[in-house]
């Protein structure tokens, strides 16, 4: 060939070679540049659910469980260490861990000098004394660890007088006895748990001038009638007559030396004298073996039908012991009390999975999960440089998904709360394993966490909560909450604001029930708790959440979406009020194997159910709260509102348009979220609306509504003593106002809580229409 | 050629252009793909700058003041009608602009019954009458628009009683009174304005039994002593004999009867009678050539040297007038108040530049400024369909900048508040403009507010927060209010927090100060204000944030970084006040044009620095807040606690710990600001970053730290009492405390105020530290 030629054809072919260089960078939209969202993988989902072992489940739950750890005590701290090592652990650990501490408030029985409760003869004498420890009877009951049954936080003292019996405790009870012609002054009240708190009973009490109270558990309420001991644990689920729930008979939450403040050394506390919420007189609970021998010897007038039980004889008021019993007619009951408070150290432990990007300090990503390339593309592995150094785009770790439980028991607390410990770690093993591996980390960061002093008062939660106000209040998904995990076999129970139900639907539709058939979680829980929703026909009811467990402080101090998950009774099966060995010293682990769930698949059910939903929370690119769920509630708020209150239609008026305003941008939203899904969407406008959705819940709060709740700012889900399903504030003052002239203060309060109601309603769905409009 | 050679040829030719387009596509990096995230753009912050015009700030003014426009006056509603009408236009107005209306309660005098001063007396004949008018010495202080003066608030009522002069009306004047014998009880007091809130006066002086309250200003603290009609306005800036300071003597903000409710229709309304922060006695201002009649006509003892005033005579306490005076020395002074409250309703006006991406319903995007390219890149111009659509990457609409002034005055009121609003419409018209051509759009959101009712109260303005509350804390940015613009022409003043120092500056050190020499706006502003800094040397020095305008409830209520912007005096040259004529008739277009800002470039100048500010916080990638400039701020505040307040080293100590965590927590954010700028940073990474320094404000906020003050949350910047720059709460608390017992009730609300600001900064702190950190 002719060099000319040569070079001809070399020259074409570069300019050839050039040309397709150039239309190849310039022409070719590069799709590998703009690799997909991290998004929810359902790989690693079922990765997840494979790996949830009930066997490892139940030997977390032998651990935890094997000696008594109440809150600050050795045990306590030993299972604090337990929690760091295997947060710690270079297999299965987290990203990191540590212990922190507040320095708070409990309160004790005195070890040198028991509480009891002695029955004393005219003379002066003792002739009969209550029972100061449960029987032994599985070798676990006894040793220097159990603490003895007592009321947390009740005065010391040594009331004494004649008894009366006041069915619950709650106020009505002491009327009636009042009505009854029962000088209630001096005595000493017998009550039994339920109907009101633990606490209410002796504040109700001592308004009537009652010197010391005493409760007990019937058998009624919690054995379905049962009481024998070869009826009972250790031969059935049943509490022995031993048994005895000890408790917090505090009113409040949190460290009660330091409200809104948390317990670390250098707060300022209050002086005793100026703490409120504890009981006012000396309070003891018993078993109800020993209530059987007070009870069944009362003197005076038949109880009404709805205040007897199953001690095996018909209940009497009181005052005093029946001359034909097994006292003297006129002996008095002396309830003694030792209890100290003392100020220790509780520890809550967090275990933190960082989301994927850490800005500022670049993480490399050796060891990320590839992610998910879009369909079409042969990507050369460059994508990951996309943006600066070596970091994936599109994660923000800035959000947090919280996921506690925690760890103080009373006695060994194998169904409180060790049962939701042991998959609390089960749960953090497996993902923390993924993550060791290199296999996966979430879009956003998850956050575990073991709490201290629960028992006492949602203390460690709470403290944490006033620790960490703003940061969690800016960022934070929601908390995720599992107590007990387990206290029966044969249903899912939830609590949750509205937007946790879709997320935890969609958990539950994909996990198989454990227990007989081929139902998923979902179907079998619809069986046992349902509701016809106006907008998705026939689901499952959750349950909305009090005070009863740490999600107390998220929800109503600062407003984050939480829930509660647990597997419970067949209601159809027992009446009990809760597990019968509750708070008591027959808690154990044995107990959990034997009665309450063999083979461990409920608790597996629940860590499937709570992993599923952290990895839903955690990982989809769209945040899976679904925020227009509110409106079926504010609707339901507002027709009871409309139907009970006996507030005027013209009041109503301005809530009605709140709520259909909600209701209208709340659908809305709905609409712009199901577009940008079908779309290829920018993940700034991601997260513009994802804000919307973590934020909602925080635009029902206001912590001017209820000045004299402690804690309580959330405008729908504040205490309500009405029976009514409606707005707390509007329903609490109307059933102030109710028996006031118009124009009273009362019915002025009523308005106010109206306008706070509809200003919240009206700030919420602001905040849901088009971030560029105000 | 032979086929197969063809075909070879055209074989290798497609096979080398195949090859380059894959090397093309693959193996070249398409930094096209990526484009740099829209930033400020100094080109088109240089456009805005040249094109804010002096003359049309002036004609704006002309406009604004022509009428007296006194809140909920049908000429306050026509000016809503003409900012609307500006900011719908379609060259030059915004996206979207509409008015907001709250009923409020305002309060004016009758104009059936005016109020009236007179001396009654011995035979109770009036003797003389004060002035119910100021002099119409321009034909603008006559017609029936002009409001008579009053106190506004005041209760109605006719005490009449002998005269006594009190100064200032502080606590402390009164108790002086006491001290010197003179029985206060039924008389009426003769105050001057200065020293106390108008309010106050009335109440320390009820307080002391004092029946009615007159307030003057003295020529010796408005007109640097002169007096006389030739030497005060209109021959002058000075206050004429004849005028009267109007301005409401409500001690708290916001619409009387909702407190923390927006003021709409529905909202519940306090009973009259619940209401607190009204003067409790009639009280009525009056011009200082009546004050001067009577004044100088008291008996009794000479006043202390510094309750003189320039009235030309010596000042005596009272009670009643002297033997050898104008008056009958047992005349008496009866104030006759007659003002009536009201339910008005009061306009906001809401103008917004929609942020450059609105989520869920893409903007066609053929109007935005072209994004600026990486230096490079020879682009196709693919990149704005990067995403889905035509949206442009990196850009938030949901983070608002607000910028504001009240639009009603007292009577023209063209300094206050006219001055701001003429360079408020001068700022969207530059603004609009640019919007219109297409020639630029905002990253993030602009509203511009005309609010409602302030001289009343700052009631527009918080009737908004109120209303928004939730919205505004999530998305606000910062909160800029120019009032009163221009008070005179020496220097710029800016009030902020310490997160707004460093864009006043950078936006001050760009341009050219009015007035002789070539020096920026902040060099001469440094030579009237100014402090040494222990980071950055001599620099202006930033008021704090009282109460004094619409940015209250931004800053106090909800902890959104705030500033005030103005030009005014040069202090070695006046001694006033505040510009004489405040809220007085004389506050009129040509007292401006004449004294205060001839040829307006000092109005241009406060409209370049809030341009500018407004430009940078709205369009800079990294948001301009320099958080770690609290340090300072704590710094000295902690200093100032350590040397004044007399609390112990002990008690200081977890005080030291928290200040030194926010400032090292600062500085480690700051240094990873500056690496992250030096890199290609990821938008979201960036938006993680901003979203730290736009919430540090709200992380003061307590909801709880001062429930006696209203709306006052922030626990840096609520009222205190001391004179010493340090904690209120603290400083409030310790002040209470000094003279009680060690272990008092005062002695732990100082405990108390300690834990809240160390709580605060801890947390504070927390949320500075890196995101995925808990």
């Amino acid at each position: 060939m002719q060099w000319t030629k040569v070079l001809g054809l070399g020259l074409g072919a570069a300019a050839l070679l050039g040309l397709g260089i150039i239309l190849g960078h310039f022409a070719i939209p590069k799709k590998a540049n703009s690799p997909a969202p991290q998004d929810l993988d359902l790989e690693i989902l079922e990765t997840v659910m494979g790996q949830l072992d009930a066997q490892r489940i139940r030997e977390n739950l032998r651990e935890l469980s094997r000696e008594p750890h109440v809150a600050s005590s050795p045990r306590d701290e030993d299972l604090v260490q337990l929690l760091l090592q295997r947060w710690k652990d270079p297999e299965s650990g987290l990203d990191s861990a540590e212990a922190s501490t507040y320095e708070v408030l409990l309160s004790f029985p005195s070890q040198e000098q028991p509480n009891v409760v002695d029955i004393v003869g005219p003379t002066g004498d003792i002739i009969h004394s209550c029972h100061r420890t449960e029987e032994n009877v599985t070798g676990e009951q006894g040793g220097p660890d159990v603490v003895q049954p007592y009321a947390a936080y009740a005065p010391s003292g040594t009331p004494q007088g004649l008894l009366v019996y006041a069915n619950r405790g709650a106020e009505e009870d002491f009327k009636e006895l009042q009505t009854q012609g029962i000088k209630l002054e001096g005595t000493i009240a017998l009550t039994r748990y339920g109907g009101v708190g633990r606490g209410a009973k002796a504040v109700n009490a001592a308004k009537h001038g009652v010197a010391g109270v005493l409760v007990y558990t019937d058998p009624a309420d919690i054995n379905d009638g049962l009481s024998s001991p070869n009826e009972t644990f250790p031969n059935s689920w049943y509490l022995p007559p031993s048994g005895v729930e000890r408790g917090s008979y505090y009113e409040y939450f949190g460290d009660p030396l330091t409200p809104y403040l948390p317990a670390v050394p250098s707060s300022f506390r209050l002086d005793l004298a100026n703490v409120s919420g504890f009981p006012p007189i000396p309070t003891q609970p018993i078993g109800f073996q020993d209530a059987r021998d007070l009870l069944c010897n009362l003197n005076g007038t038949l109880a009404p039908a709805t205040w007897q039980g199953a001690l095996g004889c018909g209940y009497r008021l009181g005052p005093g012991f029946r001359p034909d019993g097994d006292f003297p007619a006129d002996s008095q009951v002396n309830v003694s009390v030792y209890n100290r408070l003392e100020l220790r150290n509780s520890s809550n432990v967090l275990g933190i999975i960082r989301g994927a990007v850490e800005p500022g300090e670049p993480l490399l990503c050796s060891g990320c999960r590839s992610l998910p390339l879009p369909p079409p593309s042969p990507a050369p592995p460059t994508y990951l440089s996309f943006s600066s150094g070596s970091l994936p785009l599109y994660l923000w770790p800035d959000r947090y998904v919280l996921y506690g439980n925690h760890r103080d028991s009373w006695v060994h607390g194998a169904v409180d709360p060790s049962s939701g410990t042991a998959v609390l770690l089960e749960l953090s093993r497996v993902l923390g394993t993924l993550l060791k591996k290199g296999t996966w980390r979430p879009r956003r960061s998850i956050v575990f966490a073991s709490w201290g002093a629960e028992e006492f008062g949602l203390i460690g939660s709470t403290e944490f909560t006033e620790e960490f106000f703003n940061k969690l209040q800016e960022r934070t998904v929601a908390y995720i909450n599992v107590d007990i995990s387990v206290f029966a076999n044969a249903t899912l129970r939830v609590q949750g604001t509205p937007p946790v139900q879709s997320v935890v639907f969609s958990a539950t539709k994909e996990i198989r029930s454990p227990g007989p058939g081929d139902l998923s979680i979902y179907d079998n829980w619809i069986r046992y708790f349902n509701r016809s929703s106006p907008v998705y026909g026939l689901v499952p009811s959750l349950g909305s959440l009090g005070a009863g467990s740490d999600y107390a402080s998220f929800i109503h101090f600062l407003g984050i979406s939480s829930m509660d998950i647990a597997y419970t009774y067949d209601r159809s099966k027992t009446s009990a009020r809760i597990y019968p060995t509750y708070h008591t010293a027959f808690d154990t682990f044995d107990y959990m194997d034997k009665f309450l769930d063999p083979g461990f698949s409920s608790h597996q059910a629940v860590a499937q159910t709570a992993g599923s939903v952290i990895l839903r929370l955690s990982d989809s690119f769209f945040l899976p709260l679904k925020v227009s769920d509110y409106s079926e509630t504010l609707r339901s708020f507002l027709q009871a509102a409309q139907q009970d209150l006996g507030i005027s239609l013209g009041m109503h008026r301005p809530l009605v348009t709140a709520v259909e305003k909600f209701e209208a941008d709340a659908a809305a939203l709905g609409q712009r979220i199901s577009t940008l899904q079908k779309g290829n969407p920018d993940p700034l406008q991601v997260r513009m609306l994802n804000d919307q959705l973590m934020l909602l819940e925080r635009t029902f709060l206001n912590p001017r509504a209820f000045p004299e709740e402690r804690y309580y700012s959330h405008v729908l889900w504040a205490p309500r003593t009405g029976s009514v399903a409606t707005f707390p504030g509007l329903s609490n003052a109307c059933s102030r106002a109710r028996d006031t002239a118009s124009g009273s203060e009362a019915w002025a309060e009523v308005q106010r809580q109206l306008s706070i109601v509809v200003t919240a309603l009206e700030g919420a769905a602001a905040t849901l229409r088009p971030v560029a409009d105000l």
